[in-house]
């Protein structure tokens, strides 16, 4: 037995089943979880580099913690493939980020050992320290350790955790996973601060848990730390930033090596009274060749070749609308030196790095730290530049109330770049880009537009260049664009001027944004029926085109609204103009076809949206449903 | 002419004015400004203890820098009285915060000298650095200074800025004016680094400006520095925290003694290369003695008078929803020991501290970080207990996407009590409550309330600690409530049902939120119409009450819906309901009143509802407008 491949891994059935295994024993588990989490991410692609740079800590913490009482939160939860394989879950582990199988990210409906979901970053400490609450108040549930990585601690959130658990003082554990990298290369000072400490003080440094801790510690390891403790002693403030808010500090350690893992974590669990740091240094990728050499350690990969690492790409009929913005603003920056991107640790995600290629002095990665990113580019705005803030859908949230209350109640003339609108794919619920077009189109002064195609992207990029103004928006969506031909560069479009693609007669479908395409596909399909439809673009949620609105309410049977985003979008904007300009009192057949009132589990996109219920047939159904009963109609094939 | 009280004062037009002042005369300058503030405060009302707290600060800045070409940057804006005074708005600094007067805050459409609002804290390291950028790229701005408290530093948003700011290395600077005291006793750690950092350096603290700024220095501090400088050299890694994340640390230094704060300031714009920090303790309320001795240093005041500091309170007809509202929780609290309040730096504003009186160790204040203590509540939620989470509408949008990724997406528990929802009066157009509905309504699961007045209101705060299915809000406005009979214990609510306030026939209003007494008196207004009106008040904007709406359409000839927010909230959630289930198809006759698309300027409440078109009459007219042509109703007693 103990010589097939998995043979300790294999008595894994959860984490209780480690708790009698040797150090050795754990080492031999850490190799086999590793080939594991390969092997699995081979055949589901996924975010491979950094599970793997925390195999190890992985395995020490549930050997260590007495999970799941105990909470163990990930912090972003795109590591947690090593964490799902010990934690009853290795038998769907091939079912990662597909339809009806296991997310991509830490889930609470997912597992009890999913104490706290995760996906968007920085959140771990924050959640962490509400249950050490909860377990000082009395209730059920253990320790609770958070492990962040250093390019997720260097939001703002995560030093408002760090800073109230400092003076809560609590009982807490958090573990800084500083793997040197976070998706684009490290940014900000706090990076460079890490780095530094890692230089100075290769090995453990502790304070008042440190004698203990250095009884501990194997040999070698143990001396080094009592030196590192001794430069400390007795010099006042000379303390990591840690120590200053608080913290117990301890580390850096090698987050990769057992035999430092498992003893700092013991005695961390034996001694801490209140909250500890541990620092821990990992490499994103470990134990994977082709991950380790390569420049982004393989942070999501599609399925690969376990053996040469050669990564399956589908070929694009269409380049991808993150493409098309990114050569589209470098044209525009060309043509205006105002023009700058601003992005918040997405630069590739976001095509920034296009303009970042051909322009490195006007691109600004602020790193995670969306507020920030908001209202620097305001103040951009407000000395005469033309800032492109460029953050996708879901993680422009982060920003809410710097748009609110630093761009759009001033009027400043920031354009954002949305790009992930609507749903996403595998990363699933947690990445919908769902909500924006309702939070922004509801705040005046904006102008928010949304690309049906990548050529219209173009044009709406040029349109945002142009507008000095005020605020203005556009979304785009996950994936490739149509395949529409490209113009040469883009053209200002009227601001508040929709467009009719086709004309029809007897159905109007309004669309705002990519979902233009399904509303094509819908009307071919309604033609069968006799049924005529209008297809019109809106361009514009906000402002609207009103007239293109009345004409097409004036001139046909029913409207349908159609957009890739939450009720209190576009529709809604739709229904109080209709409202207010009294063109419901003697009615008007509309329907708003939105997401429906429910988060959209992970699959790919289009079947995200036949589960939303926004599918082509579904538009077709909704329109037969409209006008079927008033115009019996049947299809005229069916004859 | 030296003899008046003012003359030195009456010699500022503009700040161009001081600048051949000798340091004598700024002096005399800064006492005439601390007299003009108080003089003008005890008339307005304001916020007295910070702008006190800044008077030298503010002629320092003004005198050393080339203002409006430099640009001062007010974090929150609330301290910016004496900067006012000296920018050529003297004539007007007795309309501070009244109707068509000066903004309690900073304001670009009012000053070039204000060349970045503010009003929500800790956005003016981010502005500040945009402004560098642009200097850097050739733009016609000079220096930026961000002049930021202690309270709002510790806030994650100017944690990014710093680190950002730090790594990017432009010249800039920040002041950090350390009051020792934000609006609530300063919380968190960082506070307590900054006290530590005073205890053991008083004295100009410098490494690379240092010797520079030595020479500059009066030879009393000259001394103090050099030994600070000394204390620090060839020590690694123990300079102070923001040394750490890249900048220049000069301080602490006196912030009321010009004696410091001229050198200092003279040296460190004629020297610095990079991003400064210049570390000012100051005293709220300075110079002021009632303000000095007062538990708050006036933070905000009423109208008082000068000779005793006695403040200018009206009596209440009725308690303030604040008040019933910590009541209420307390009461919920002592049958429940699972509740605990949560508030980010508003313990008094929201009423928390009213439970902090009962339970100390059930409230957690976790400073000015809404991020955290939105996903520190979650945790607390999913560690079993029953987070009440109390900030106000316009700060609660800092913590958006903590809302969708971490309660919403969860279903987690938290309750939000949101005050000071809808318009807010003199704080203007920066604190309104606007967005909240639309925000909360349009995600997932959320169950989303506002009160119509304080007895409704315990009814909610009963509701929300009964309700443990998913997360909840209940939003209620500044002020005091309606007068009405307060139950001895609230009730919980059917949720999802509304409920008629008063039958009538011809139309209906549906109210959501506080803004039924205003619905009650239209009502009463139409009787003179013959139009009779049923009045229903929602409670709920999700999930709705879908049969008392079908109920109101199918009853009445029109329907308004009536709420103090934004478009794209509850009218917009009533008018999807109409469409989707095809209740517009025949005709409905229906106004959705809300906010209308601009921001509001500071007046009375009562007053910014009648420049939003939502007083009483506001409704009449709109009623008037459909049912009038309709009946041809004429006011009963005009025949």
């Amino acid at each position: 037995m103990q010589n097939t491949p998995t043979s300790i891994l294999d008595q894994v059935i959860s984490p209780a089943d480690m708790r009698h295994f040797s150090d050795a024993q754990l080492m031999q588990l850490s190799k086999e979880v590793r080939d594991e989490v390969i092997s699995a991410v081979s055949e589901t692609g996924g975010h491979l580099g950094s599970s793997l740079g925390v195999v190890e800590l992985t395995v020490a913490l549930h050997a260590v913690f007495n999970t799941p009482f105990d909470k163990i939160i990930w912090d972003v939860g795109h590591q947690c493939y090593p964490h799902k394989i010990l934690t009853a879950r290795r038998d769907r582990i091939r079912t990662l980020r597909q339809k009806d199988g296991l997310s991509g990210f830490t889930k609470r409906s997912e597992s009890e050992y999913d104490p706290f979901g995760a996906a968007h970053s920085s959140t771990s400490i924050s959640a962490a320290l509400g249950f050490s609450i909860g377990r000082d108040m009395g209730l059920p549930t253990g320790d609770a350790i958070a492990v962040i990585g250093d390019g997720s601690i260097s939001a703002g959130m995560a030093y408002e955790a760090l800073n109230n658990a400092g003076a809560e003082g609590r009982r807490l554990f958090v573990i800084l996973n500083d793997n040197e990298m976070s998706i684009a290369p490290p940014v900000g000072a706090m990076s460079s601060y890490l780095s530094r400490l890692y230089a100075n003080e290769p090995l453990a440094k502790m304070k008042s848990l440190a004698e203990g801790f250095e009884a501990a510690l194997p040999s070698p390891l143990r001396d080094g730390a009592k030196r590192a403790r001794q430069l400390v002693t007795g010099i006042h403030g000379s303390g990591t930033l840690f120590e200053e808010l608080g913290f117990e500090y301890v580390g850096p350690i090698n987050g990769h090596d057992l035999s430092q893992l498992l003893p700092v974590l013991r005695a961390a669990r034996a001694r801490a009274t209140g909250p500890v740091l541990i620092h821990a240094c990992t490499v994103k990728g470990k134990g994977y060749a082709p991950a380790e050499q390569s420049a982004d350690c393989y942070h999501g990969v599609s399925k690969f070749n376990v053996e040469t690492g050669t990564q399956v790409k589908s070929k694009p009929n269409a380049p991808s609308y993150t493409s098309v913005f990114g050569k589209a603003l470098t044209q525009e920056a060309r043509h205006d030196p105002k023009i700058v991107g601003v992005t918040a640790a997405m630069p590739s995600g976001t095509g920034i790095n296009i303009l970042n290629d051909a322009f490195p002095a006007r691109v600004f990665d602020v790193g995670i730290a969306e507020q920030h990113a908001v209202t620097f580019a305001a103040g951009m705005a407000a000395s005469g530049l033309k800032p492109f803030c460029a953050i996708y859908s879901t993680f422009l949230q982060r920003g809410y109330d710097q748009i609110v209350h630093d761009v759009a109640l001033q009027g400043l003339p920031v354009r954002f770049a949305i790009d992930r609108a609507g749903l996403v794919g595998a990363d699933g619920a947690t990445h919908a880009g769902a909500f924006d077009v309702a939070y922004l189109a509801t705040l005046p002064g904006f102008t928010v537009m949304a690309a049906s195609d990548e050529a219209e992207l173009m044009h709406m990029v040029a349109t945002a260049a142009a507008h000095d103004e005020g605020p203005i928006s556009f979304r785009y969506p996950r994936g490739n664009g149509t395949g529409v031909l490209l113009p040469e560069r883009g053209e200002p479009l009227e601001i508040g001027k929709g467009r009719i693609v086709s004309q029809g007669s007897d159905v109007a479908i309004l669309s705002f944004g990519a979902h233009l395409e399904e509303a094509e596909q819908a009307a071919k399909q309604l033609e069968a029926y006799g049924i005529s439809v209008t297809l019109a673009d809106a361009r514009f949620a906000k402002p609207l085109d009103t007239d293109l609105i009345l004409q097409l309410v004036h001139h046909h049977e029913a409207l349908i609204t159609l957009e890739q985003g939450s009720v209190g979008g576009f529709g809604a904007m739709v229904l109080h103009h209709l409202a207010e300009t009294g063109q419901l009192d003697r009615g008007v057949k509309i329907r708003t076809l939105t997401l429906p009132d429910r988060f959209i589990d992970q699959a790919s996109p289009q079947e995200m949206y036949e589960d939303a219920c926004l599918s082509a047939s579904h538009i077709e159904a909704a329109i037969l449903d409209l006008v079927q009963p008033a115009k019996n109609v049947l299809p005229l094939n069916s004859a």
